[in-house]
């Protein structure tokens, strides 16, 4: 028995004593965990009885589809805009990004088509698949998606009318756009067809693991340089830095762009939730603030990035078995295996009682054309579930790769 | 110069002496007012630090698009139908209508009209025009709208897919649908064209300016046995129960209609405020914590209402003037004038600083054929501003009556 064998039939057994073991872990979803939450639980309780906002605003009372000033100077400071551009939404940063989107149908007319960076967040590829838009994929650098392939796609084809982007820390891979990429964005919408729009979804904008965490360029800045400003469409929440289901969230857009929106929305709300909104202004604060409660949050996940890597490391390391990014921030570690084993190796892991994320999720139509990619995520069990998780994960990624190679 | 050339004489010198006061009166929108929102003030920080449900669910984190269990009862208990077939939904039911619809459009496909009983709600016309739904009037009585106008018009025309009603203290007339009616509709479906629904909304469920209040009899239980639950769509919030802005929305419809509308959102929200949801449980709690809670609300609002009805009738009565509705719930006072005077009268108000809802604005496109109906909203102003605002009113309609009248 070669090397080889010798060691398939050794992780084999081991498998099989994972199976015995009756587990139930699950790294499926970018969910922050109890430990996480409990930093914010201040946030009920803290206005105190005091509903009024400096302008004479009641925050109870209807009214104020764009939020209020405080919350939209907050908003506008995370996605390094103006207030003015800048809207507070309820508590879901993906419903302005279907509405948004929405709101633009009618302008775009029929066959209008995405571009998407892979791998990417599934959520954004089923809004499109919602609405029967195409996704088109676009492969990312280490710098962010690939512009000059994007260029050139815009260039050919003005049914391109949108593009998903998580410029920082992007899901799954990590990744920050660099400067370059920032300003290459902001003149694309001069190459495209009209209507074009650039949803840079900012969702990890002060998610730091490293300190200090990498910067993003403000594409709002470039792109009123570029007169493309109505063009981009910059999204946040506080899903992730506060409740994961009870925060607020922000789109910042050109301010005539912002005005077409609020015409849309108004038939369809009165107002978000603005006591929920003064709730966060209370408890965040300004950036300052913000930087110092996400550094609690750090505490709380760095160890569990670190350790998922570790495991990584020292089980798939230097064997040519899997690659996997090392983000410097966000929620995700992304691992891609040798071609065409994903599917195989989140279904062996499901078997032995460990959740993935499906294979595919992070490409448009639930499709990896190569099958290699799955996306961890860490933050959501206890060290001690996630320790034996990843003891089953990178058990089932090395049998996988030995019994595609071995037979 | 004769008693009525004497009466128009003495009217006009009394505007202008209400022009040259520089009043700024509102009885525009049915807003509640401060007193009423403190009323709920206790629901900031009303969790005490405890976010997790019975079933384990932690509030705080993602999840959950039909909303939290115990809400979800309250909701049926408010709408009086099954916890299986309510939803819990953010801040706003004119939401959940609107996304609704927006769900079935595609089954309803091209030239989908709505039936609109008329006076009625402006939100509600609102999203039909935002969607192109051709809107046709049907008259009110007594007991609702008149059914066999409507079921007429359904048989006639299987396009007609969905009927907007305020079946209890109906915005603006105060009326409630008799048992009779309730009946009728929980029939109707089995009339009109495939996917005709009914938007029951039922905005003033819990309302009651008198105690006891108005009976509505429940449309779910009579649907239910007509087989048509599916067809039935019933919403309620607590806008004017708690926070106006900062409330929670119910919807409850047939289960397998519950089903279709829970994947239609699933592309566009992960979940609504849980946290939210449950401040309104440990705030409410049963029915009878909210009958008790809205006799608080009462006791503010009865009085307003008092004013409005007094004042009408002192100036108003006995001359053959205008017509008005004396609700038994709800927000709002409907008044008739003369066929042709309304626009000139709110006009002749906002002249002298007191905004009425612009004439019209109840009836769908903002016509209203026959420009006599004018929307009184009592609850937002002081008692003394009220008055005040009741006087250039009053003074108002009998000044343009006359007006018309002698020329």
């Amino acid at each position: 028995m070669s090397n080889a064998n010798e060691r398939q039939a050794e992780l084999q057994a081991q498998y099989d004593r994972y199976l015995e073991a009756d587990l139930k872990l699950d790294l499926t979803r970018g969910k922050p965990s109890t430990e996480q939450l409990d930093l914010s639980n201040e946030l009920d309780g803290i206005l105190g009885g005091f509903y009024m906002l400096q302008d004479g605003t009641d925050v109870r009372n209807y009214g104020g589809i764009l939020g209020i000033p405080e919350a939209r100077k907050l908003g506008s400071e995370i996605l390094e805009c103006r207030p003015e551009q800048t809207m507070v939404g309820g508590n879901s940063s993906l419903n302005l990004m279907y509405t948004f989107i929405d709101h633009k149908l009618t302008e775009w007319g029929e066959g209008a088509k995405f571009l998407c960076p892979v791998p990417g967040y599934d959520r954004h590829f089923a809004i499109c698949a919602h609405f029967d838009i195409e996704m088109l994929t676009v492969p990312m650098t280490d710098d962010g998606p690939d512009m000059a392939v994007i260029e050139e796609m815009v260039t050919a084809d003005p049914n391109i009318k949108g593009i998903w982007c998580v410029p920082k820390y992007s899901n799954p891979t990590g990744h920050t756009y660099s400067k370059e990429t920032v300003q290459a964005f902001a003149g694309l919408p001069r190459k495209a067809g009209p209507g074009f729009c650039i949803f840079w979804d900012n969702a990890y904008a002060v998610h730091d693991l490293e300190e200090p965490g990498d910067t993003l360029h403000s594409l709002m800045t470039e792109a009123e340089k570029a007169g493309t400003q109505d063009s981009v469409v910059m999204l946040a929440s506080t899903s992730k830095v506060t409740f994961a289901g009870a925060g607020i969230s922000f789109l910042a857009t050109g301010e005539n762009s912002l005005k077409g929106y609020e015409k849309f929305l108004s038939s369809q709300v009165i107002g978000f939730d603005k006591v929920n909104q003064l709730r966060h202004v209370r408890f965040l604060e300004d950036m300052d603030k913000v930087r110092a409660h996400m550094a609690k949050h750090r505490d709380l996940i760095k160890p569990k990035f670190d350790m998922v890597l570790n495991k990584l490391e020292t089980a798939l390391g230097g064997k040519d078995i899997a690659t996997w990014t090392s983000p410097r921030g966000g929620y995700f570690i992304s691992l891609d295996t040798k071609p065409g084993l994903a599917t195989g190796i989140v279904e062996l892991a499901a078997n032995a009682g460990v959740k993935l994320t499906p294979a595919g999720a992070t490409f448009p139509y639930g499709k990896d054309p190569e099958n290699t990619n799955i996306r961890i995520a860490p933050t959501y069990p206890s060290l001690s579930e996630l320790e034996k998780a990843m003891d089953v994960f990178v058990t089932c990624v090395e049998l996988a790769t030995l019994n595609a190679e071995l037979g």
